[in-house]
């Protein structure tokens, strides 16, 4: 087994606050290793959609993309943010390589397949979504990615895609050539054994673990889906998974970061 | 000397017709060799703004770069345009890589000093601002860099920079390297010696032709700033520079492309 990586995910409400972002850019930054940055869009997608009168329309939760709606994700995702969190890395001795799917053609995804809803411009993942070798390249030559969450379909369509399924779809791939560990950064400190209980944090979780605090009503709903995610991913070749604290990434180093997932 | 590399500048006129600009992107696409795409930003940056009820102010013909309105280039062309460009790429086997200055720490600006126009966000390059060995790594990796007219500072401030300028520089520096060759694309075939005749391109200028021109009259006055900076690189070690038409870039491994400005 090759070199460990870390793939890390940064949500919206991170980057919706200038000085957490900065704070935590800084953390990333000091980070030792190979590693890799996924960002989702905030809420400035929305905001810019809706000062050029635009309605930003959700089904169950997923944004549908029009597009319209294309346009203005491609242009705060891989635009905006994601430039400004890469002259920010630069400020903070990262070499930051701002990436889309298209570029290299890193990330290949699908359309996806229209059955009761019409999510119009979204690209689904597939197994061999990832170019391995076009991401080894760059992690080679000494660059850190930093991907938005446009994809492609290799066809000149560009497509918006979640976040959290490229951040994991990365550390799978790429766990055939690295040692990979995926770190999804969130509000809370951790996954809680206590919701009311914000010190509560379950250091590690088993997977076997996992069945029994889901049935036993431990872990509550909003965080089973994350955690799925998670165990899918170490069951297909990720190391651990974490989840905590974006702005606790200094202490990941010193294995005191969030919640812990392991195989067994 | 190293190998051949084409640096490529495409203008705002083709960027805003999207089967023009089609049609110039599977020509760069088949072009062999190394090379690298820049491109301006077309007229979307100032549609944008004004959809969101900003107003593009110019002094000089320069565009003053303010907060709001560095935010908007840097969505468009870092984002949009340039996403969409390198989409098109990959749909016709080019392997593009979009970047911005600070991608890979590409191209490093200073803020144009505030002398008796405050230009705001624009970013000036200088004699080292360009990271050849970056840029070397992404060439000799196989990807196809295609620059947005975005840059940075180092300290974490995103720059708008002229597109002109950023082509010129970066043959400029890479002919350190690669046998360098600029090619300026603009509406018309070439310069022309007769402004009223379309058919009337001079094939070739060398250095001391183009005082005559000059002086003689035969170069129009918006062509005079552009062929200043053409010689000024060729001056500088680019081996030739070509301008003429973008639709036309198929005749250039002919060598039938406009005209071909040479050092003697």
């Amino acid at each position: 087994m090759g070199s460990v990586l870390n793939v890390i995910k940064i949500g919206g409400n991170v980057i919706d606050d200038e000085d957490q972002l900065q704070s935590f850019l800084e953390k990333f930054a000091a980070l030792q290793g190979k590693k890799i940055l996924v960002h989702g869009g905030g809420k400035v997608a929305t905001r810019t959609a809706a000062d050029l009168g635009i309605e930003a329309k959700m089904i169950d939760g997923r944004r549908v993309t029009d597009a319209a709606m294309l346009d203005i994700v491609t242009m705060v995702y891989a635009g905006l943010t994601n430039k400004k969190i890469v002259s920010s890395l630069q400020k903070f001795g990262c070499d930051a390589l701002g990436l889309s799917g298209a570029d290299g053609d890193t990330i290949k995804a699908v359309k996806r397949p229209v059955r009761e809803v019409d999510y119009g411009y979204v690209g689904d993942i597939l197994v061999d979504s990832v170019n391995t070798l076009s991401i080894k390249k760059f992690l080679e030559a000494g660059f850190t990615p930093v991907f938005s969450a446009i994809t492609h379909n290799g066809l000149g369509q560009l497509l918006n895609t979640n976040a959290d399924t490229i951040a994991s779809s990365l550390a799978v791939s790429l766990s055939k050539i690295y040692d990979t560990r995926l770190i999804y950064c969130f509000e809370k400190d951790g996954v809680l054994s206590d919701v009311n209980d914000d010190k509560s944090i379950i250091k590690t979780i088993k997977a076997d673990d996992f069945e029994l605090l889901k049935s036993s009503g431990v872990i509550y709903e909003g965080m089973i889906p994350k955690l799925e995610n998670a165990f899918h991913a170490i069951g297909k070749g990720v190391k651990n998974v974490y989840i905590g604290n974006a702005l606790n990434l200094h202490l990941y180093q010193q294995g005191e970061f969030g919640t812990c997932l392991l195989a067994k």
